[in-house]
């Protein structure tokens, strides 16, 4: 593409730009950053105040019952799990991501333990640049359940499970898309090399789910956990999900053992017995205004099944992130590309880095309206939605970064004072 | 008490009578069950609208600085401190109370394994009365790090702890205020039993705070939890508390080591290195809409401040349970009280036994636009906000429930069906 117009006829042709219409973007702002919290849904925030309101304020206590409280977790997630390849009943909003992992690795480790022949059979494989919050549960739970964390590069992990750790390796776990890379594994190939070196494998969808096509079943997955925030735009701190393959559900208790996951939680009685299925990976009571806004933007991305659904969207966000990955090459050669060039390989982001200047160029874009985000030590990090950006969105993203760099605006003072977040 | 108008004047001369302008209270509702869902603050429903419309739709990802919301777990805690007895930055708001549990079980349970002389302690001592959902966490826990759940009655626990569990208890694990009976532990005196003992003790403030006057430190306190749905008014599900005494807060990781507690969330560093102090017991990225309506919840108690605070609460709710539980005893003599008659034992409900017709009974009571509810297997359970409950509310409650036992209505049929949830 070498013209801005032709970015204009992409998106005039485009039959998913309707979909923006579901968003409520502010005026003016380049939103590259629904990986990090996906923006306001149009119908949220009515639907919360219909929660707060009538369910909450008039209903109150009765609404459990008469507003389907009681069965959201449920609700919410057979949703989701339409657009990660599980089936109904097979997944439920829970808890934080976080939280859900520490679940299902403790129920994967339970299962393991029961299954080893071998008891050398004690490694959990990661990678090192696996967002820290899973290496940091994995770490706690292997220190607990007498396990071993151990960290590999990417490529090395194929060949880490055909060798070393052929009956060494308890559980693999991945995040399926790399929060700051971008670069996305091959689910199935990976679960089949767990399998194959008699491992369990557990995928965190955190960057996946809402942004690119996963088939749980169809892949091998034997546990997931993903994230109601980004890609699926239900709000900041929205609750998490998580799935476990049929076969596994009903194997162990997970250790979180809340009267919700119970089998009859009112009947109050002291001895837990879990839930059928996957019911048993609830906990405690879940918080209803975040989930209330989650089915608001999960609905957000299921609104695309008549056009296509995660196929029709994963074609147009491989179009924008090549769109941006070949503009910003082209223009920002002081930048180098982290993100895969491969379309197999990359998520719905397209990260650069730049060891001096990372940090204060995502300054000086934000306060011209490009919203992307600096991840420590050296990354410049734009996520591509494709419900609500466009063609035309992109090459201006690309424009503006131009002209960041070109200009040497990033050097103002007021853009090097770090925050606590970033 | 022997007329309404002896009820309506207490309520003229009752000075917290202004807190209720604080609050949504549907038009003719008499609401008995604000120890299981408050009610609706007024200013809440426009900060969620804020925090929805402002701070997510049009600052997005920013907000995380911009509007405070990183910090708004400690915000939120350092407020429920002022109602427990904790000091400043000792308590966060966090996950759900369930998950709070875990986390300070699987501390105390740390503490006491790397302390511990005598290989025999290791039993966890609760009530077989407890709240469920504590029993099966504290199972669960127990199961898997070598502890034993031990439950006896009420009264049976001082003479435990003095005698055959002195060197065997690890930990007294307790629910301040019981959830069917409103009965209240002295927190002094079981704390000061079980550091007799050699054990530490946990206490779930579900039924406390808000409530009644809860000393953390003064009582001897070593770790607590606490719901933010029941007196606090946060809303459905809202987050719940975790406070750590200090003596203890650094001692040890809690498993659920998400990336919240991390000391430098944002250095993104593979390795897991806990925040200073009770920071480390966040987990996860909070639902933040349901944490902003916990704050404005938290606030309607906090307003009792300059009136007397939860002193003044106090003396006012146990006016309510002392008259609720008179006239129902006097009027309906089918009805056996199993709440405390003695001020001091109580908390801030009224609750009464009968084994046949209890759940009927409930249902012909919220026909009539009394809320209480039905606790299996038999109990008639009746909370009481002096925040939004007044004497001649209080009057009016209990002269339904005579009418409904002396009219018979109960036995329609359709007070007979169970819900899912009652």
């Amino acid at each position: 593409m070498t013209t801005r117009d032709e970015a204009l006829a992409l998106d005039a042709a485009d039959p998913l730009r309707l979909l923006r219409h579901q968003f409520s973007v502010p005026p003016g702002l380049l939103y590259l950053d629904g990986n990090s919290l996906g923006v306001l849904p149009t119908a949220t925030a009515a639907r919360v105040q219909q929660v707060v309101q009538q369910e909450w304020g008039q209903g109150l206590i009765g609404s459990w019952n008469s507003a389907g409280w009681i069965t959201l977790p449920q609700r919410v997630g057979n949703k989701i799990a339409r657009l990660v390849g599980a089936g109904p009943d097979e997944l439920v909003v829970a808890d934080s991501t976080s939280v859900n992992l520490y679940k299902v690795l403790s129920a994967a480790a339970s299962i393991v333990a029961a299954e080893r022949t071998q008891p050398q059979r004690r490694v959990i494989l990661s990678e090192r640049s696996n967002f820290p919050t899973d290496l940091y549960i994995a770490q706690a739970l292997a220190a607990e359940r007498g396990f071993e964390l151990q960290l590999a590069d990417t490529d090395e992990l194929p060949a880490l499970l055909a060798g070393p750790l052929k009956d060494r390796c308890a559980l693999l776990m991945l995040t399926h898309v790399n929060y700051r890379t971008g670069r996305m594994h091959d689910m199935a190939a990976l679960s089949q090399a767990a399998h194959a070196a008699g491992a369990l494998v557990v995928w965190d969808l955190a960057h996946s789910a809402g942004a690119v096509p996963v088939h749980l079943h169809r892949d091998g997955a034997d546990f997931a956990v993903g994230c109601g925030y980004k890609y699926l735009n239900g709000g900041p701190g929205a609750p998490a999900f998580v799935w476990v393959h049929p076969r596994h559900a009903e194997r162990f208790w997970q250790p979180l053992a809340g009267w919700m996951g119970h089998a009859a939680p009112f009947e109050f009685t002291p001895e837990y017995r879990p839930a059928a299925g996957i019911a048993r990976y609830l906990c405690g009571t879940p918080p209803l205004l975040s989930l209330a806004a989650l089915e608001c933007g999960v609905d957000t991305v299921l609104a695309a099944e008549p056009l296509g659904g995660m196929q029709a969207l994963r074609t147009k966000s491989l179009a924008l992130t090549r769109l941006f990955a070949q503009q910003v090459q082209e223009h920002c050669p002081q930048l180098t590309l982290v993100s895969p060039t491969e379309d197999g390989l990359r998520g719905s982001q397209v990260c650069f880095a730049h060891q001096q200047i990372a940090y204060p160029v995502v300054q000086a874009l934000i306060e011209r309206g490009v919203i992307g985000d600096f991840r420590a030590p050296d990354v410049l990090r734009f996520g591509f939605t494709p419900l609500y950006l466009g063609y035309a969105d992109t090459w201006d993203a690309a424009e503006h970064l131009r002209q960041v760099l070109a200009s040497g605006e990033w050097q103002a003072p007021r853009f090097n004072q770090r925050n606590a977040v970033t």
